[in-house]
């Protein structure tokens, strides 16, 4: 492991895609952004994923120069084209938009459709909650691992949603979480350590447990709650893609697999102004509250504390930005082979 | 068993609220609407909790002539304050001023506080998907039944979500849910039919499984998904509740024990214009051929075919509107001693 400062470390991801004909402009936000999923602690979304997004640019598969078109605009709601452009630059400016209706309106729903992969769902709930304002974000995964309900066929994503909500003294709630029980990239993990996955994570097809995570090509993962989970993917998957004429279903393409056809991914964002409905410094005060409430709860035994969602988020952030992100040396040669290869500085 | 009929239902649950003083037009509109609970098959937020609401009405707990305020009011969003009535008559216009501030701005959301309990959350989002909306309702739970994950004081309740699309050939998308693997009614069903309960639905305060539902007052409800679903539960709480100024945590009454205190209720429905996307009818199709691809899927054997949300429910409708509501001779025989205490006619 070698430690890498988060400015470092966003400064290698724009050269890296500057030099694939990423505008300046463009190539510094996205470093940005998936240095600081790196520095959430969201490995699996961040600098981890350069490699295939660039694999995709050269392949021709993303738009180096998109025009993000408005298709469809009301007081409070909009819908973007995004131009097959890096979801990134797609769901800022979406989420920048939706903010600034939701100054004006109270609340604001922006849509995105022809978006890209967009790392952590989290990063865009946060936006509006760094400004006074609630975020909610829901998006088509990139890939299906699910079958509904009963089925066997692959026809739904881990499909996340992000929620995000202000506080003041304790760190802002972030609830940032795929609809099934692990996330694809845990399943990817447990093959590369060796491990064994726990029961109820994926099922073979014929529903039995699977936990050999080298043969998770022979079944699926499962979503939380049964046909809750199930519910609330296909829903998500609706809201964020059908909704915005964005790909669902069969019409997902395996963003793992599929390195050049256009994927069509669709997301939306809602920001709600606090001010709205109550004052800003009451309610982040209130947020305080609920977090020294639910703390203050007894533990079952073997557990040290009741945690929040996004604590462990928040710690980690902090931890980094004084120590920084930690790269496994694997991953570190991947990136200088790949900056050999692009012709600019290794990290 | 007898069967009973939507409107003799309704007309029932309308003269016993009259009697105890609710004015004509609010005790129609609440006797159809719970009424209309059954008719889904809801029957655990139905005339099944006439008794109970008539028991907090009588013993002043909830305020059969409220005036309905709005405390902050701006284009897409509105905070409601209920005046303590009940719930369904809150929720009603709230969801009513929603669809007609989100025909204007493309979304809106609004809250409310110092309500009551409202029925089922799908009454309240399906209001929008029979105008071309898409509805979601979220409600904070009328009592706790448990903990923050990892924790032993019961702080949430089963904070419900239920989210509606509407179709054109098919029954609607509906989505109506506890963030519990499963719901207080069904731990009191199970009881009452002297049934264990599968693990997973609940645990004892060391957090082994408890499955004798006559023990369910040692233990608590599971979250699905584990953490994913106390994040969820804590977080609807927080948007239906914390923002609206309406009770959370140790705040909530339980509504069960007592029938006196103010509850202070809270609630939020957001309805979403179609119009702002997409044409309407574009998206009915959209949501057929969602329906179509779904059930395509080859099912796990013993499986005969993938349902989709709200597809009982609507069998369900469609069996009771033809052949009325069944109901239990012993609940029956409870409305009819309650109407007697009335003064007004049986069932």
């Amino acid at each position: 492991m070698t430690n890498i400062s988060h400015s470092d470390l966003a400064a290698f991801i724009a050269r890296c895609l500057g030099a694939c004909g990423m505008p300046a402009a463009d190539a510094d936000r996205v470093g940005g952004m998936m240095a600081r999923a790196d520095l959430m602690g969201q490995e699996g979304h961040g600098v981890f994923r350069l490699p295939m997004y660039i694999q995709r640019i050269r392949a021709g598969g993303m738009n180096m120069s998109p025009e993000f078109k408005v298709v469809s605009d009301r007081t409070a709601t909009a819908l973007i084209d995004g131009d097959n452009g890096m979801g990134h630059l797609v769901m800022h400016h979406a989420t920048e938009l939706a903010m600034e209706k939701a100054r004006n309106a109270g609340v604001a729903w922006v849509g995105a459709r022809h978006s890209n992969h967009a790392g952590p769902a989290s990063l865009y709930a946060m936006m509006p909650a760094q400004e006074d304002m609630i975020g909610i974000y829901m998006a088509v995964a990139s890939a299906n691992h699910m079958p509904p309900w009963g089925g066997t066929e692959m026809l739904l994503g881990t499909n996340p949603i992000a929620i995000a909500l202000p506080s003041d003294k304790f760190p802002p709630i972030v609830l940032d979480m795929a609809t099934t029980v692990a996330a694809y990239g845990k399943v990817k993990t447990a093959a590369l350590k060796g491990e064994q996955m726990p029961e109820g994570w994926m099922v073979d097809r014929n529903g039995a447990p699977l936990t050999d995570p080298t043969k998770s090509a022979d079944g699926f993962l499962l979503p939380i709650g049964g046909p809750k989970g199930y519910g609330l993917s296909l829903i998500f998957g609706i809201l964020a893609g059908v909704l915005n004429g964005a790909a669902f279903g069969r019409d997902v393409v395996d963003f793992n697999a599929d390195a050049v056809s256009t994927t069509n991914t669709g997301h939306m964002i809602l920001a709600l102004d606090i001010k709205a409905f109550t004052d800003p410094d009451t309610f982040r005060a209130d947020i305080d509250a609920v977090w020294t409430q639910m703390k203050s709860s007894e533990t079952l035994s073997g557990v040290d504390e009741v945690r929040l969602p996004g604590e462990r988020m928040h710690s980690v952030t902090q931890t980094r930005l004084k120590d920084g992100i930690p790269l496994p040396e694997a991953l570190r040669e991947k990136l200088g082979l790949m900056a050999d290869d692009l012709g600019v500085a290794p990290l």
